[in-house]
């Protein structure tokens, strides 16, 4: 058996697609164009590429795209100062905060400025605690587009046995409250817990999350499991440009699983996509119309 | 093999006086005395035996203990007044609104009016996100009762498979929770989770909290595990008084499992000595003192 891929780059590019569809809808029937806020502070050359590639998804999502860049040593004043101001802006339904902040910065601190309604990365902590409780909420964009993965194979997630390796605030917890949502039986491992090839076996839904280069293997696996990888590991090669790879080795994964994303072109492709979704939701609910499922 | 029986009442003493001497040191050292507002609406009987025990055992560890009954159909807006007079209040350190509250009140608008920092059971969605984060937080009082009662059998419970039954924002969800802070492996199962005794069968840690009547048999555990039993279930006994049992069928477990909670006498004891190391925790994290271990 060779699994089917999840090819994550078309299922993106449908969402993306929806959300425009809703975004010419809301701005026909109710004059609101949903706007997102990118704050990026330095130059992280990564963190650039994201925010362009943002920059870029929004605007072609028909919706308005405000970016501030600011110094690498712009005070924590300054910051919180044009957070409110975000915050207060009726233009801007979403507001995200590019990570890493330069040390200098308290992120804790700034990301409980956010107004939780625009907090369109799912990081506020009333956000967090909504989602955990089972209330709508801003969910964090990777792991809502691990869900959208996981539906794009199975219609329903109801009692099948999920595991969780690894528990980041970014991913692995809020990715536990998800699969609940979907009434999902769901463990959640980490580097402490015992017997992890063990744990994996019994599992339909294995999401690796722990950012360690191919640690699940294809012999851990249930067979026909569907494996949502959610690494992204830079492994150096000698002479050459670095390669990219999952936390779960691929190739050997292939003969086991059912449906597995690849690295790249998997889980990565979702997460603007999820940002637009957010954003819309967002102007949705500020503007107190129903939220679209899309 | 009989299993160990967990003593919830005699772990629950302990745990008030060690409450209460911490209560006698900040009061010497810092003049900090720790008060605790139980807000009560209406006249339901089993509410008002919590309160009275309550407010019993908060004078019996040395704190201040206030009292608010209010008449069954008082208003939100009075409701919401009296909790922000509690907020202002210093000598308030700890704010519980009973549950269940009258049907005219929109209970989580009045949760989430209380100040985080005052929330000592734990309910507000900042509080809840803050345990899901893994940062320091007020944690809902039956789940940490669970913890310290495993604790007296388990000195560390990293690595060890933890099942939660039932997903409840009180007691399954941020149980699941504090057992990740604790390092365990948990999976959270419910009413959706297909073959729960095999779920079960694998666990060294298990959780009943479904409000069940001894659904959990003794067969579906693993030998020698460790099993605390939330559940509190009257059953009606013809011509007598109703009998109460746990979500675990308690005879049948004990001759499987290593150590369990009895029911009554075990996590419910818990619940109110919980609730006092919170308001100890909420009074000594607003005076800047470090927060004590208890």
């Amino acid at each position: 058996m060779t699994a089917r891929i999840i090819d994550g780059k078309a299922i993106a590019a449908e969402l993306r697609a929806r959300v425009a569809d809703e975004v010419a809808r809301v701005k026909r029937d109710h004059a609101l164009t949903p706007g997102l806020a990118v704050v990026l502070v330095g130059h992280d050359p990564a963190s650039e590429v994201y925010v362009r590639s943002k920059h870029t998804q929004t605007q072609a999502a028909g919706m308005a795209s405000f970016e501030h860049k600011l110094p690498e040593d712009v005070s924590q004043a300054d910051l919180l100062a044009l957070i409110a101001r975000l915050n207060r802006d009726p233009l801007v339904h979403g507001i995200l905060v590019q990570l890493p902040l330069p040390k200098s910065l308290h992120t804790e601190t700034i990301i409980n400025a956010i107004d939780p309604a625009k907090d369109v990365d799912g990081l506020h902590p009333n956000n967090a605690g909504r989602l955990a409780g089972g209330l709508a909420a801003l969910s964090p964009c990777t792991p809502l587009g691990c869900i959208i993965l996981t539906k794009s194979v199975h219609a329903s997630l109801e009692g099948m046995n999920a595991i969780v390796i690894g528990r980041s605030n970014l991913v692995g917890r809020p990715l536990v409250q998800l699969l609940l949502n979907e009434n999902a039986t769901v463990t959640i491992a980490h580097s402490r817990s015992r017997d992890l090839p063990k744990l994996c076996a019994r599992a339909d839904l294995v999401y690796a999350a722990v950012g360690k280069p191919e640690i699940v293997r294809g012999d851990w696996l249930k067979p026909g499991a569907t494996v949502i990888d959610v690494g992204i590991n830079r492994i150096p090669v000698p002479g050459g440009k670095p390669k990219l790879v999952g936390d779960v080795a691929f190739q050997e994964a292939l003969g086991v699983a059912g449906a597995i994303t690849p690295v790249p072109g998997g889980v990565g492709q979702m997460t603007v996509a999820c940002l637009l979704v957010n954003t819309l939701r967002a102007a949705c609910a500020i503007a107190g119309l129903p939220v679209p499922a899309v």
